[in-house]
């Protein structure tokens, strides 16, 4: 049994390469193989927000602060809110992120197949996200 | 993509048959096959703990509230607080619960094989719990 006590882990910088705007990431777990689950707590400036992306096995996001946009391609952006769950199907297109004057904080947690657990794609223009203005 | 808005699914109170005392679940996530992680918070009362039990393939804790306790089988009881992270690994054999005077709630994530993600033994005896008061 690993016990991380709160705090000492450092927080991350998200990738820019995958990310618009400042994100933050806090380790939760990157579990060794046999067992493939990652889980990590993000949080999203306001107006931050992912690339659109897929992932191989799907995604569950639990919002544990704040409110936040998410998006499949083709459909509506949503609005999440603190204690909202999302469940993300295996290869459907999608991004998330804060809304744009408030922060978010979500749990992330996915799995991977052969060490990738996410397939990232172009970034989400700001006329894209800029769309939540006219229909969330 | 589906979105559940909190409080849209019902708070479960946890089987009595591996659990000791109050313990309440809210569901985060049961994810469909090929995926197979599964997730849920659940919030022990005081005093409240799961049954001695193992995960085929491990489990996370990542505690959102309170002081909590965990144990594995041989070992000195440990205390858990808010933002602790908790990794199991496969088989090993453990209880976890709120302590004797504070509640607990964290959030769960393990992985099922051919649909079970748990193994349940014997319960935790107020003599086995009743060993924080002198060690943890």
């Amino acid at each position: 049994m690993d016990i991380h006590p709160a705090g000492t882990r450092p927080t991350r910088v998200a990738p820019t390469a995958w990310f618009t705007g400042q994100v933050w990431q806090d380790p939760i777990v990157d579990a060794p193989e046999p067992a493939r689950v990652h889980a990590v707590s993000v949080t999203f400036a306001p107006g931050a927000r992912t690339h659109w992306h897929t992932h191989p096995l799907g995604q569950t996001l639990l919002v544990t602060t704040g409110h936040g946009l998410v998006q499949v391609w083709g459909e509506a952006i949503r609005s999440i809110r603190a204690g909202d769950t999302v469940w993300i199907a295996p290869g459907e297109k999608h991004w998330h992120g804060a809304a744009p004057d408030t922060a978010m904080t979500h749990i992330a947690i996915h799995e991977a197949v052969n060490g990738s657990y996410a397939d990232w794609l172009e970034a989400v223009t700001d006329a894209q996200y800029g769309a939540v203005r006219a229909g969330a």
